[in-house]
């Protein structure tokens, strides 16, 4: 049960984000610049980012979301998910990316873990400095937005059938403000 | 020296949303929200718990910055923050204060680490579910503030007076874009 009271209708983050609409403003659009760009790092490379921190973090409700977002934009059937969330150092990924969920994991830990060492093992493997600068700020962000989830008892959705059709919506619109409130479409509250 | 090539003129927070203005415009949205009103929690009690957490996460930076801000506003010397610094259960503190404090320790931990008996014990001394909201999201957006400054290494001026005269800018004009990237007051730079 939610620590305060929401509508219990919405999932997530979702709730919060109706409680709060000023402040959700702020988070969507910080969303959608880190996570809905192709400029360096790929919108499924993003994702990925944020689905390990999320289940660093042991947030259910966001490294499912982003987890099948990532599925959403890789058209797989969840195996790089899978795959990240066992082991990211030997999931099919391209070195820079194994290097970046290194510094990501650091993150999660906090600041002063991330090390010299990974960040030249990351620049080694092609990522410039945005793609570091990225990669960090997405981790940081997570550990809000995870804690923001957690930290109030939002409600999860345990029909694991509601996240791709939130995906879906989310690679084709975004991370709109409307996303995040009680303005999104009637059909997608029945999957709330 | 900063993981990534940033403006070494500029501290902390600073450097990084000079890199990177287009996701300081969100994040300086998000800090004026959180921290600059008295709607439920004062400026004051707002900044504190920003401190809280950024001691905490052993953030130098943030929780100097924001420790500065709390004397600022309360115009004593530093004794406030000192006392939380040390023991928030013993400060001269509300009830409320002392137990949004603990819930904003057990957010600094992860989401799951806040308990129903911390927000019980907030709801019985006067905490409202908006107080409850905030204290949450402040304490998680610093999870994020912190981690942003220290994984990518930005510099933390050990120039002690710096902190005073900037936490008087930002009592005075909230944290715009303006606190964040290279346009602020040529005086100010002196003190970077």
């Amino acid at each position: 049960m939610p620590h305060i009271k929401v509508n219990e209708d919405l999932p997530g983050i979702r709730s919060l984000m109706a409680f709060s609409p000023e402040t959700a403003e702020p988070m969507g659009v910080l969303a959608n610049l880190l996570l809905r760009t192709n400029e360096g790092l790929t919108m499924a490379e993003r994702e990925l980012i944020a689905t390990h921190v999320s289940h660093l973090n042991d947030c259910f409700y966001c490294q499912h979301s982003h987890g099948a977002i990532v599925t959403c934009y890789l058209h797989d059937n969840n195996e790089l998910v899978d795959e990240v969330i066992r082991d990211p150092e030997h999931a099919s990924l391209s070195d820079k990316m194994k290097a970046l969920l290194a510094v990501a994991g650091s993150v999660q830990k906090g600041g002063k873990h991330v090390t010299a060492e990974q960040v030249e093992r990351a620049k080694q493997s092609g990522a410039s400095d945005k793609d570091i600068h990225d990669a960090v700020l997405i981790a940081a962000a997570f550990c809000m937005f995870n804690r923001y989830v957690d930290g109030l008892a939002s409600n999860t959705p345990t029909d694991m059938s509601s996240y791709p059709l939130r995906a879906q919506q989310i690679a084709d619109n975004g991370y709109g403000n409307h996303i995040f409130t009680n303005k999104q479409p009637v059909a997608d509250e029945q999957h709330g």
